[in-house]
């Protein structure tokens, strides 16, 4: 069995932002091969992450952005590239995430999409992803 | 290798609700026939998540329901349908757990429990339950 | 197939302390006798948890402490042993991740480390190491 692993780039284009990479995912499940299984989705970044929210309203999006804005308390922070909010709300959201795929595709529920949120851009970024399991979906 | 799935239905009763649902996920990992392995957990809603927490004290739960209601930023949010914190609550949390399986059960700590919180409800809600791997545990 | 295991025992020595611990599970990793794959990380702990940010500077794993001190809003609390902040942080950031292995380490990105969070010690903590997946790393 050989770990199979595809990288997404993207590019970010402001300092904080929510995009939508449910597509960009899909295509990479589809060039994986991968029908039906588990995929170890990974951020590589200290000041972005992943998450799962609904897609279907792009006002969700803008609100995740505005309210990871002032989440993190205003303390006086140590770090010297004064970018110390945007590794904390990378870390309450987390590094990594382990979805389903059925059907070829990440198997969501109706309202979800996959957001990549950047905290400290703009910035090039990517996304590995990894096949953990492959096999026949068989739903009881 | 077939990928083996089974979903969970749970009623939700308040419009914010913290449920210990560890013995229902246990009653899937035994319809599913698995003793020691790996399981994904998944909430396919945008206004629900999944953590692991003190499930001795029910106290606990309550003020996980407390403070979560307040850990969302008063900001004025877009989203029409007015519960834009209920969907950050649940980025928060996140969308799925990867727990181990050993004897049968989810492997957890002594005080540890696995809890389904509701962040816009009452609704009817489901989980997915996935056998990411089968094995043997041989502990070192 | 067998399902791999290895216990990591930490020493916390404050409260409120954020540990590297990228070293220990290498160390593990090594022991498991895993070179490319996939593990999980579960901390079987109520008030401690696991996350991925910066290591190079040491500052930012005291901004974390920090702000994590203060983001749990400041309510009356129902659970008598009076740690409910801590639950709540541990929940925050999550009891389990699931990382990529490469040539038999972390496969992190370049800034990246492993964090143990403690939010209610000092205690003697645990961490379970699982391989979830054993492969050849095949990148595309």
């Amino acid at each position: 069995m050989s770990l199979r692993k595809k990288e997404i780039f993207l590019q970010t284009r402001a300092a904080e932002e929510v995009q939508d990479i449910t597509a960009e995912v899909n295509a990479a499940i589809r060039d994986l091969g991968l029908r039906d299984g588990v995929v170890l989705l990974f951020c590589p970044h200290t000041t972005a992450a992943l998450t799962v929210n609904e897609s279907a309203d792009p006002d969700v999006r803008e609100d995740f952005r505005r309210a990871f804005s002032q989440m993190v308390p205003k303390i006086s922070f140590a770090h010297a590239e004064g970018n110390s909010p945007a590794h904390i709300r990378a870390a309450i959201l987390g590094p990594s995430l382990v979805l389903p795929v059925e059907d070829g595709r990440l198997a969501l529920g109706t309202w979800q999409g996959l957001y990549f949120c950047e905290f400290d851009g703009p910035r090039r970024r990517q996304i590995w992803v990894y096949v953990v399991v492959e096999g026949n979906a068989a739903q009881s």
